[in-house]
């Protein structure tokens, strides 16, 4: 069952998928249903036997292309859609063990290929007008499955971050003589230079100077690239390059693979009025706040969606910094 | 340091308190900060031998009353203001191994009382705007103490939740007739009844058609009361009454005692533009999806602000009910 219901509080759509109750929950790594199928082994998703990168629809999706009409139910305040979407697996990988920052950069580059193509594909649906192309990392995060790989959300409306990012660069655009918010936002943290991470000839890495999470950092697109599949030949293997590199700073950090959320922002495939302002970048928000302790969603931020950061940018960038082994 | 750096991407208040990575972690019960001081036993924050209820100021604010003016950075992108406002600690009982689930009517009724106080207090204070009154409840929700105590914080500024909500119900308003949208999705549940929980005489709670949280309960005020310092004295006991007996429904429905977010939305203080539109309502966001398996604010709901549900309000109202030990 996938149906979306909407809060007329909140002015949202909320998914309900109801058998993703049942979805596999961190199987031993002998059972891993990510690997590839062992000859005279159990199936796996994957029925080979060795695969590079692999891209399957979820299992257990949150959004499904057939999902059914949902029955009204009278009250006007109360109001129900098809939870009609496309949800994707991305295995990074057959080595159930290796992580994203641990790859070569010729993989990280060809991923940045099957991701651009998924977001064109997807986005070319009638029914999605979102393609959200992310990975949730570690325990602490709540993954289910180890084994490395992304996901890829194929929503039937623009979400509520995206949808407020877009508002705001549209209202900025209108403000500021066509001038586009993300790149004088990148302007501004490169000539400050304090919370810069790592500098690509396309691509920068910093953490905001409004950063929702301690070791937040955001990878900014130098040109105005609306999209993942707009970027250039030398701009996708600059964008895995940077990539590359503030993930083993982040593994550098503490010591050991840090947990993160790394979700990809950019232009709707819906046509609507968001055209011609998004500007392609990639957030990491990782959950710790120091080796032993994590940052918490809880009464503040999911309550009254104000969040409480216990350290300053400029530091954590300045440690970042020192991961990454770049000097400033 | 209490600063505020305005987040021009999504045009909201980020929080920063750095002397806050040094608070008190998860202490063992002998060394309770939150427990009465015993004589000749070292000082906790409360210098008597014994107490009933009390508020103080918390020690680790992520807002200041004094919090120092911050300096300009120069950049039109980043923008920097004082962390000024209140947080503030409500110790509900001395009982260290207690709960507000297993605390006597009386006491959570005082407990209103109490709440009501210092949102007029707290409220009349010229740099408050908000005052925002919650209980982060268990080790899944991060709490560092487990002393039963909620917390008041009083925002310089309306937060992203409060205020999404306000300008739904202010629209919602101008719209109908100048009905109140809380008033109306009240009026909608009682009818439909399926998700309805606990039915006092003044308050209601349900699982909303449209809940973000597999287990999620709001207690909506029947009268469009819009504070808690407006509410009656008969609408403070009922309020009471029903809060026990969701709370004693919580800990009933897996058999331990549950964790929660709870959070009261209601009428900011700033007497600006919101003037008129709030309905007093308390909102509970239990972590867990079953008994074992939590809930994950992870790349969807935080980085695309869309949430993914696993179970429909209708089956999970039910059990609730059951729980609570409701007929229907």
């Amino acid at each position: 069952m996938n149906q979306l219901r909407w809060d007329p509080t909140l002015r949202e759509w909320v998914a309900y998928a109801t058998h993703r109750q049942d979805r596999t929950f961190l199987p031993p790594a002998e059972y891993c249903p990510l690997d590839p199928t062992k000859p005279g082994g159990f199936p796996t998703e994957v029925p080979r036997e060795s695969y590079d990168i692999v891209v399957f629809e979820n299992k257990f999706p949150s959004f499904s292309p057939n999902a059914a009409e949902a029955g009204g139910v009278g009250d006007p305040q109360m109001t129900v859609a098809p939870g009609r979407g496309v949800c994707e697996v991305v295995l990074y990988s057959q080595d159930h063990d290796s992580t994203l920052a641990g790859m070569p950069e010729g993989r990280i580059r060809n991923l940045v290929h099957v991701w651009a193509d998924r977001y064109e594909e997807l986005g070319a649906l009638d029914f999605v007008e979102y393609v959200f192309i992310f990975e949730n990392k570690g325990e602490a995060i709540g993954v289910t499955l180890h084994h490395p790989h992304g996901q890829i959300y194929a929503y039937p409306f623009v979400p509520p971050r995206p949808k407020k990012e877009l508002e705001a660069a549209r209202d900025y655009r209108a403000e500021n003589g066509g001038s586009c918010l993300h790149c004088d936002l990148l302007a501004g943290e490169l000539d400050d230079g304090r919370r810069v991470v790592v500098e690509g000839e396309h691509f920068a890495a910093f953490v905001p100077y409004h950063a929702h999470f301690p070791y937040e950092a955001h990878v900014y697109a130098r040109r105005c690239a609306p999209s993942i599949a707009d970027l250039e030949a030398p701009e996708r293997r600059d964008l895995a390059r940077v990539l590359k590199r503030l993930l083993v700073g982040y593994d550098k950090l503490f010591g050991f693979s840090l947990p993160y959320m790394m979700v990809m922002h950019q232009a709707p495939t819906d046509g609507g009025d968001h055209a011609g302002v998004a500007h392609f970048h990639v957030e990491f928000y990782p959950p710790n706040r120091t080796a032993d302790k994590l940052k918490y969603l809880a009464g503040s931020e999911t309550g009254a969606g104000a969040y409480i950061v216990d350290a300053l940018p400029e530091e954590t960038a300045g440690k970042l910094r020192e991961a990454v082994g770049a000097a400033r």
